[in-house]
């Protein structure tokens, strides 16, 4: 594993929902990225990787800051992708941990097209989703037979959870934590207020299971949460 | 884990990427179901769990028929839970094995509706899609920043993908080898012919990524198979 960039989806929150794939790779690396929002924050998805990695292996911590201004964030990439081409170039390899799967709202993702145009050897290992997780939790399908299912991220004006729940069976919201009162005030202008199911920190200890829409109307909703809405019930 | 159903998302095909819970859960199970399109003809989530499944366990083979007719489909349901309770009842802990994550399109949730109403405690264990093993195969995101991902079933009459098409950023299409000939040409119409990844058995030997248009339109796809749309490109 010489002088290679691994994106890795250590799965939603339970150390366990990791794969095997993952862990052996975590065992051998060089190199681990943990992602951090601010310096010295540290990343849930690192902690996950924690029991696995290698003692020999180094931590490398990189802040990408969580900002809405896309030149800001641009900037980091660039710098954090220098960083990394630059470990990559001394023949090591370097794991990146991503929370769920790397292919859905990853950070991770940004940077890839970044290495690829540098010639760095990419490869991505799939994670385990939220969406997937909160579901089994629930004990629910996200979408059956010739249902569809739509996936989209909360805005302030709901304009995309909004244009999803008119023409999809089955919706998932992520990151509903800013804006999940006037979610709650959509849902039941539309019938919907007892055809979801919302999960906090889903499959860890802190896991909060939500399904009364007061509790939605009311309630402070952590960063980490999940929501599904079955149109058709449950 | 005595007397409990337990469905398992056991990944998209490549053995390492199931999860350590699973792994973990199918060393101690009792009985191991393999869900069978036909008598005999055996199943690949079963094939890809059998390196984990410990010695003494029993394999229950139950046949699920591939057919469209939901009288038949549910009378099938109904047998195989009617057998399922029956080994639950006994004390043992059965487990359910599903390819890539048991919330998406697997027969597995047919059953725990009705398992749930006769009392029986039912457990589920998330997967890695085969959605998001195509991405990481891929290198490539199904979804960032505030762009939408639509996830449907080919049908027929593709009026399903269409509406996909028309509404979402990026469309996961599910099992397009019956139609892929007419959706090769819905891509061509849409400008779309160089910004799909189609990839049939992912993760396996035998896999094969189609990025071609020419082949979408004149080779036969195989069932086990999962396209991605990015209508902005990759």
């Amino acid at each position: 594993m010489n002088g290679k960039l691994i994106g890795i989806g250590v799965g939603p929150g339970d150390p366990e929902l990791i794969s095997l794939k993952a862990i052996n790779i975590l065992k051998e690396i060089d190199v681990v990225i943990c992602p951090e929002a601010r310096e010295g924050k540290g990343s849930f998805a690192f902690e996950i990787s924690k029991p696995y990695i290698g003692e020999s292996a180094e931590i490398l911590n990189l802040t990408f800051p969580m900002v809405y201004d896309r030149d800001q964030l641009t900037e980091s990439w660039k710098s954090n992708a220098d960083k990394i081409e630059e470990v990559v170039n001394s023949g090591k390899s370097v794991a990146f941990v991503t929370l769920g799967d790397p292919a859905v709202y990853s950070t991770y993702m940004y940077i890839v097209p970044m290495m690829i145009e540098r010639g760095v050897t990419v490869e991505t290992i799939p994670g385990i989703t939220s969406f997937c997780s909160v579901a089994a939790t629930a004990n629910i399908p996200l979408t059956t037979w010739e249902e569809t299912l739509g996936i989209v991220p909360l805005q302030k004006d709901l304009t995309t959870a909004k244009k999803a729940l008119d023409e999809f069976d089955n919706v998932v919201i992520m990151k509903p934590s800013h804006g999940s009162r006037e979610l709650a005030h959509e849902l039941v202008e539309r019938g919907l207020e007892d055809k979801f199911v919302m999960i906090s920190k889903v499959s860890t200890g802190e896991q909060n299971i939500i399904t009364d829409i007061e509790v939605l109307k009311n309630e402070k909703v952590p960063y980490l949460s999940t929501m599904i809405v079955k149109r058709k019930g449950f």
